[in-house]
């Protein structure tokens, strides 16, 4: 039986390389490829009929075939692996509905090499735009928290040890900036991506004398992927949109690492509503934290499809290849969807985590966590070098835990007998000086240079950052707008064509 | 609203819980899916009744209701996210089907966490099976293959540069013993799996007094899982099986790398028929070697599988959790697919793949592939050590190379000349016995030790890989034949019961 | 000027050949490189002069070269780039010991394909070896602690939320039976690599009428590699080993994630000496748990190492390449012996990790984590269905938390009104037998099923992973002095030669 | 023994500890790490004093005893492992120089942690702007080449299957194209890294009236790293270089592949000198081509390392630890390394790669490369729509080797057999025509629009190339001038305090 696409090729395709490689790929040509697949024909067909390369009336019935398969949607293609993928489906349609003969003109100084990674960058710009919203959303979020918490005191850490005092609004910016610079990668991923591929045809350009512009411009292309080469055979666009996406997803499953420490029945330091937990089907106590779980999963998964992409790339020969091109990157396109739908869970994370600010502030006083702050006031007080109020200090907290005790226990007393095993003097100082050296709250307010945790510093940092998080949403907006404005555009042209 | 399956929870899950967690695996419950949620639970009735832990009437109607769900098919089942599993999902059907009063029976002495872990090792094993039996076809076409090219000569490349004669069987018969270590490797993982965690519960154990051995049997596993928190918490036996597809894919990659440039239009030395190559949409010439970049990209992909996987784990408790026992290894089950899928394409390619003997041979007459030939003759006939004879014919080769000339140039003058310059003598040798040493098919036959290319010492090792597939084919297939009679022996059982 | 090994090149390797490619694996060519550079060379030797293919005072003078090569050790070869690698850097050593025209004799039947290939295996096993040897010791480490602790009650955690009580020697019994797969999975890698490689020289064998035993057998290898293709260009052994390895870091991060909650301030269940901590250089109050930071780290680095190794061999050519022996798998080398560096300190963690017995049985009573136990009283005694019950202790739980209670406060009172509103009954109940329900201790030994908490169980089941330990250790010793043997065999044949 | 950093711990630390972990850091403590370590503390030094945060006496000591050990060199310092890490080891000398005493007051507003991550940061810099100044000079090499190559036809693939013929020039400008983008994606990651960390103490700022503005003006910073939790625990700068890098080495790994296959003996389009090449131990006719091999190997390191740093980053707690901002990222600054040194090679590969270019034009002419050429021409002149033109050369293609043909058997005679059996006519075509048609250099010239292969579309687009390369070397070069200025304004500062 004959090839169903090519008279060089005197078999059909055989079933096992049929089911294997054409058909997975063909199985996701759903309605958003579709009408991916309709705006750059209709692109193409628009500037081959301006430039003369084809018949008005060829044009005009090639658009009419394209709005046509347009509105019947994707269903009414027939997706046999025998036609190799999605566009030779697509011509196959079109023959159907305007006859081959006029199906037949369209493919002047073009390839599937050019079309294919034109819509990849079509694919990879939806995509982006999309994520760049819902991470912005999950942003906001978590700067809307941040400003809920600049009063929550609690201890903050180090190694998953009692640090110092921090508040929970000052974490939370510290996540926010984390999520300012993935916002930036994921931009530039976009920025990268944003280039039409159309009259790279296989790889060497056309001897048809098109206009590269037009159609770039009716799909609204920021500029032209030149030359043809690298154009058709490139998709690191997609590998950095990974990059950009797997990073993200490490931070945010550093944070999740975190709440789910937070939110164990020991630490007790947050609470989530019943919606965001998960149950047992045998212990009826269960509240399970199943979505911060899932952060951790995701940025697994990330780094997998990441590495993955880039070992099927590796070593692939600098031109179009199954593995360069297409099946290299085939775990790229899920693990996009998989983070798109985990930005509203975070967002509903930063949105519904609950610190228990009680407990926090008196777990801050028992947890030695205001050490520094006791050291930094010997420095400050008596002129004791910094080491040696370091080492006092750590000795008198190493002798009220062998003790026993908490912080509390730590009283002049102790401080004295330290510093005088540890320096050979001991300090006049009122208990009450100490105790104000070791309040959490105080601790806190006193970080008040830029980056600290003092509540008017932290405002400070997240003003700046609820700016940028506005100059962002409104640059991805712009984006977005223009598309549209192609989109008329494309479409009015279209009308005139077709009469 | 009430939570669908906890009473300790107050609120109905979120609808971004639901849709990013529970959801998408849940669609993944098919038929199979299915037939072994049924084996599992009727094990598990079958077992509480002959334990005098349910009553007979009770455990009738379980099993009555398993069946009609089974005959149902997966369609019947309310697949709603709210249920948080495929668990949950049948255990409500069931209550339909028999009343939840009695379905609220079935869950004593277990959990979600052995039944899951369980239903994994019994997927695992399936696919497993079908894998090994997969490889066993593909490995028997290259054995076969190897058996057909005993006598097709051609180079022998080390950095894909002429390096010796070999035949195309010789190549073969080295990647089926490649094959038969990646077979071992992926039944290892297969026996790893089989252990019933069945008994283990949520991870402790139960206090009811059931009999753990049963439900293995019946399910036919090899042994327990023990203990409890083990049994339940680790996918070892995933990431093993992954690891294992994923190093027979890197070989796999490896020979489609050969193969693909073997095909070039520069080479010429393999052919492929049209039915296994594609085209292009453009260029009317075509012939494109799809398949064999198909090996390529998925080695990658199977890669990135791997790392994700363990990457997900990592640092994960050593617990139930939903990164370490779901959504950690949830790329693992499609990739086992894609292998599966591929292993046909793979028996196809080597099938079909047919050197070009004619050319081979003479490439290997230009090529100066028996260099080393002639430098074994001088040390063999005349006594000079191999360094000195290496220098001799190395030079050699260089000067005929610069005056333009092949192998077929390299005449006694020449080596002559190259002797004086390099080791101050020349050699007495009549020029037939050097065209001799430097005949390929002489070169091939020579190497007749254990291991070498000499068709006999082929012949011996393809005999001995013949043999070892025999007994893997027969040892995989025992244990079809012990899960089928594990089903005949359940369903024995359950027709007692129902009565 | 003339390259210094081949003079079929009549150029000087560039510098930027020879610093990035040469010089950094001949860098590593230390003592043990040496001794196995050398075995090699005398097993090649002794097998020659056997074979009659060199002149007995040849093979004398070699042996005796040699013999002062390893007197001299590493420092006196010159490791010149220029050289290519070790093997000709020892050739020419050789070379200026012996003289050039009788080093120039050990090249006959060989090559460095062949050469590096069986270095690469000795090296292997010696590397597995020694890994083997240290994971027994941890895993002793670990089965000894679970013997000290199966009376500890703690939390058991699914989610790390509480699940049910289980004891620090069960949890320790189960990691051991991971461990004990773990060392499965080397020694399996370890006999994958156990086999010579000499005779397949370049990737053809040898026209040279050689012995392939004699050398095997003097270096302890347990068979021939075969055929001579795949014997030089695979190095699957490596990536196995690194598999083996990364599973095992898996495992190993995992119980460090749970060490290092559990070592918190707000856990407090585990307490480490100091010596196993870290400071700070600011906090005076510090105790850092680094080491369990690096088990969480290195599992990350392991990975990486697995994958990138992997990816390099993915698409390499089915031959020798620099890419599929050597530069591929360059970091599986570092990745082992960090390994076996943090296998003491795993060993260090098991013996010092100390729970805070007091602490946990409380926590256990005040979490719910018997709530099960509960559940499995109601259905024992009252005869309702598990479904059932598992509703009613929910709704229980549920209620004392929104009081502000713990499990203390779930009182028949509570449970019945519970059950009302689930089930509309309530359970005639003494408060005792409730409490007993309730009571930790108990609930741990119920579980005395195979696998289960009970002391008893996991005497049995760390009593059976014992012995498989000491057969572990016997299996590997038994190795050891099988390579003893063959050195002591490959001494005596020397000596004779040499005479 | 006491432990020699805290008098918190009792306990000296143990020796599991040291060597495995604070050991191997140490040991890369060399003379550009001093470097960095005495600038950052001059920086410090020299604020503390302007704030009045120290009396000019000891910051005059500090001063010079900085200057005293940056003197010695680091061989000066003693790296026991017992100091945890190169700051106390460097703060133990300084002690030993100026006396305890004083030494003690240099750790003022600041902490391990902040000045960790700007040493990072510093170093991070350092090699990004080595990395791109190389980068830059391979881009050079590339773009000289590709102008050197306008007019050398080849034949230009896809699939590794003829296509269309291209120029070796046009090849190499698509290849520079590709570079660009990789040097922006490194030098984003560089501005990402070059903030300043100091000021942020452990975590949360510190409360002395500190400038955080002055050492990071004195370090030569664009800006501070705010707030100071997200300041001190992130390192996505590294694990975003690492991206770029391994992002580069794909694409050359891709460059490397098509090169190693063109380097054969059978392509023999591409030749190197001898001095790039390796030889053989045993097979004396070898030139291999071990540095095209080594850049398919780099990038599968490549890809490792990153996929490591990530999954040791993944999950690890959202602030410092062993795991997030050393451990997990130690593989990264070796893999940079070997980055840069691989790059002086890729630059002499793109010197000395050197097209055969008859055989290549000769070989465009016999493997049907300007087929659709010949399908234009019929759309151009026959006014046959593109799919049947498609259709009818491709049958005649078929026919041509079915025959055992070439392209020059492609006569108009077979054309129109081959389009009466597809489409029912035939053409009237001078011969002359068709074979200007099938013109290599013709079609390659035809191709002029941008992006395509006509050697002005080439020159335009390299030309333009040229002036960005231009620009990124300025703004590279600015930076370095800048952390000069930096330097001169510290020494100058410092000096004024030495007096």
């Amino acid at each position: 039986m004959k090839n169903s696409v090519s008279s060089r090729l005197t078999e059909r395709t055989a079933a096992e390389v049929a089911r294997t490689i054409y058909e997975p790929p063909m199985q996701g040509f759903d309605a958003a490829a579709l009408e991916r697949m309709c705006a750059l024909n209709e692109a193409h067909a628009v500037m081959l009929a301006d430039c003369g390369l084809i018949p008005a009336g060829i044009a005009r019935d090639l658009l009419r075939g394209i709005a046509t398969i347009r509105g019947e949607g994707p269903g009414a293609i027939d997706l046999d692996p025998q036609f190799e993928d999605s566009y030779f489906a697509f011509e196959s349609r079109l023959g159907q509905v305007v006859g081959t003969a006029t199906a037949g003109w369209l493919h002047i100084g073009r390839s599937r090499n050019d079309i294919g990674s034109t819509l990849d960058r079509m694919a990879a710009r939806d995509v982006c735009l999309a994520l760049l919203a819902a991470m912005n959303d999950a942003r906001q979020a978590c700067l809307d928290a941040a400003g809920r918490h600049l009063l929550t005191v609690m201890p903050g850490y180090t190694h998953l040890q009692p640090a110092q005092p921090i508040t929970f609004g000052f974490y939370l910016a510290n996540v926010a900036r984390g999520m300012e610079r993935e916002y930036d990668r994921l931009a530039a991923a976009c920025d990268r991506a944003d280039a039409c591929a159309l009259g790279a045809a296989a790889l060497a350009g056309t001897s048809f004398p098109i206009d590269r512009d037009l159609p770039a411009d009716l799909l609204g292309f920021a500029r032209l992927a030149s030359p043809g080469l690298d154009a058709v055979a490139s998709r690191d666009f997609v590998t950095e949109m990974l990059w950009a996406v797997t990073s993200a997803q490490v931070l945010f499953s550093r944070v999740a690492q975190d709440f789910y420490i937070f939110a164990t029945w020991e630490f007790g330091s947050l609470t989530f509503p019943d919606r965001v937990a998960g149950t047992s089907s045998i212990m009826p106590q269960k509240k399970n934290m199943l979505p911060l779980e899932y952060f951790r999963a995701e940025a697994g998964r990330s780094i997998g499809a990441l590495a993955g992409a880039l070992a099927a790339l590796k070593g692939s020969n600098y031109s179009i290849g199954l593995d360069s091109v297409r099946e290299g990157i085939a775990d790229a396109w899920p693990a996009f969807e998989r983070f798109g739908a985990s930005l509203p869970l975070l967002r509903l994370i930063f949105e519904t985590a609950t610190p228990n600010a009680e407990k926090l502030l008196a777990r801050c006083s028992e947890n030695f966590s205001t050490a520094t702050d006791l050291a930094d006031g010997l420095v400050r007080d008596f002129g004791v070098s910094f080491r040696d109020a370091h080492h006092v200090v750590g000795r008198a907290v190493q002798m009220v835990i062998a003790a026993g005790g908490s912080a509390a226990d730590l009283t002049i007393e102790v401080l004295n007998a330290a510093a005088e095993l540890e320096i050979g003097r001991s300090f006049e100082l009122p208990e009450q000086r100490l105790r104000g050296w070791m309040d959490p709250a105080r601790a806190v307010s006193a970080r008040n240079l830029p980056g600290g945790t003092a509540p008017e510093a932290v405002e400070a940092v997240t003003a700046d950052m609820r700016a940028q998080l506005a100059v962002d949403r409104a640059t991805r907006d712009r984006r977005v707008f223009h598309l549209r404005d192609a989109e008329r555009l494309r479409a009015e042209r279209v009308a005139q064509l077709i009469g």
